[in-house]
């Protein structure tokens, strides 16, 4: 299976610190590159984490306040100076579309924009994927939505089961493509006999918002769920007053969820040191904690 | 004296590298911070220098390509969020209007600002300056504007002259400002008579441009000239195509000019070590030879 792993590009909200850029997530996902919330730097934190501008295949923006989009004008021009020649699709709330077209016109025109502006929850039929594609609404003091990329389910073939129907070589190929195969002896074994289900994977990304269904519904059997925790529970009410979630939130709906890996992010600059994040997270959830933190590499756990 | 300063915020042409954020330049010049060219990345770089907002007064920007101004919004929701109640002159080709515009407006609106859009090179009225600053039109690919600064000229009281006539105390003081003063004995002595010329300082900030008479008109006499050296002699061809200058050309205009601290920055990623534009600029210019990293402080010379 090719590698799918999310490269952390940036973690701070608002101001970045010595330690944390702004926001930038990147999703490598088999063959796609999925840049979500590019903040200012984003094009130089790629350049850390090696990440080339050619792996981008989508862009999605959660919002339009700077900490989570002033990074798009370099990595549009650095998908132009780098001659990148496949389509990149960029998702981002229709409301906010006046703000995206002043951040793609102060640089040269990219020719491969496939403009996804996002007007209401549901899926985003984006082209050439092997995954589903969704926006679901988040509250926050704009226009916001949260994404998930869901795997369809798929079924895993049991050798065990071939061998006792005494199936191989190409009729294994077949088997999987037609769904059936008729035997020597004229039975017809269906895929289902001799396989499993697979469950697809299913990723999603939350920034920046209050607690509300959207979070919920996002989180919901999410292999990795990566979600703003901005603030601790001592500040609850900073939170509320500016649609933000504290890690204990986070980790509770995580946790409600059924989420795997949960990776925390986007945190104020307010928290010098962020144990008292992870603390505070693992009260609520039991499942695999990161606290994030710049340049780092979270694979997205295997299949169940 | 209060400190005047350069404090180098990114040396990194078109594309940053892991060594070089893109241009980013703070003048400290008194009590005033003039930022020049803000690339990406430049509000991270500050925290990194220990650049706050609020020492920023005046923005200046050579031209619309990215990594000159896409630093811009950053910069400008920093002074909101900082809470910067001074105003902020912001100087740029008035021919690039539109794109000031677009950054400006990415971003929450901050009232300081005064824009001072540059239609014709001369000099820029600035409110509230002790220097003069002016314009100077260069030949880049698009409309490009140099500026200098320049303090000027005062005088430097001579003590054993004061002596030689008697006068201390306040008389001194009424003496420099009133540029006379009447002795006991009824004689007039004018300020000239007591002083001698302090030659006002000049700063110089060259970027992106073919050679042309509007370089060697900033560089002249400059104290400290901050001059783009993108290239070497030996891409001199590209050079001249792309609009950009080498480190011998930097060096040769420098030279004839009379500068005295020469800052070469504003590096292609061609090169991954600038020893050489070191060497070529040396062999053209005498003086004292800077060739940038980022964060690097370097003093305004002391007056001659």
């Amino acid at each position: 299976m090719t590698a799918r792993e999310l490269v952390v590009l940036g973690t701070a909200s608002q101001v970045p610190t010595r330690q944390r850029n702004h926001n930038g997530y990147l999703l490598r996902w088999d063959g796609e590159g999925l840049l979500f919330d590019p903040g200012e730097g984003t094009q130089r934190q790629m350049s850390f984490a090696g990440v080339s501008a050619a792996s981008i295949t989508r862009i999605c923006l959660t919002h339009f306040h700077g900490d989570h989009c002033l990074g798009l004008p370099g990595v549009l021009a650095r998908l132009n100076l780098d001659q990148v020649t496949h389509p990149v699709d960029i998702c981002f709330p229709a409301a906010g579309r006046e703000f995206y077209c002043r951040l793609r016109d102060v640089v040269p025109y990219f020719a491969g924009v496939r403009e996804q502006p996002v007007a209401a929850a549901g899926p985003i039929p984006l082209p050439d994927t092997a995954f589903e594609f969704e926006a679901i609404r988040l509250d926050h003091r704009v226009e916001t939505f949260g994404y998930r990329l869901i795997e369809p389910d798929g079924r895993r073939i049991l050798p065990d089961r071939l061998a006792a129907f005494g199936i191989s070589g190409p009729d294994v190929g077949r088997l999987q493509r037609e769904g059936s195969l008729r035997l020597p002896d004229d039975r017809v074994v269906t895929l289902d006999e001799v396989s499993t289900v697979r469950h697809g994977q299913r990723f999603a990304f939350v920034m920046d918002t209050r607690m509300c269904s959207g979070v919920e519904e996002l989180a919901q059997h999410a292999d990795m769920l990566v979600i703003e925790a901005t603030f601790l529970d001592t500040d609850a009410g900073l939170a509320h007053e500016y649609g933000h979630l504290t890690a204990a939130q986070a980790a509770q709906v995580a946790q409600a969820a059924g989420v795997r890996t949960l990776v925390l992010t986007h945190f104020s600059q307010r928290y010098a040191d962020l144990e008292d994040h992870r603390l505070e997270a693992a009260k609520y959830f039991d499942g695999e904690l990161v606290v994030a933190e710049d340049l780092m590499r979270v694979p997205v756990p295997t299949r169940r």
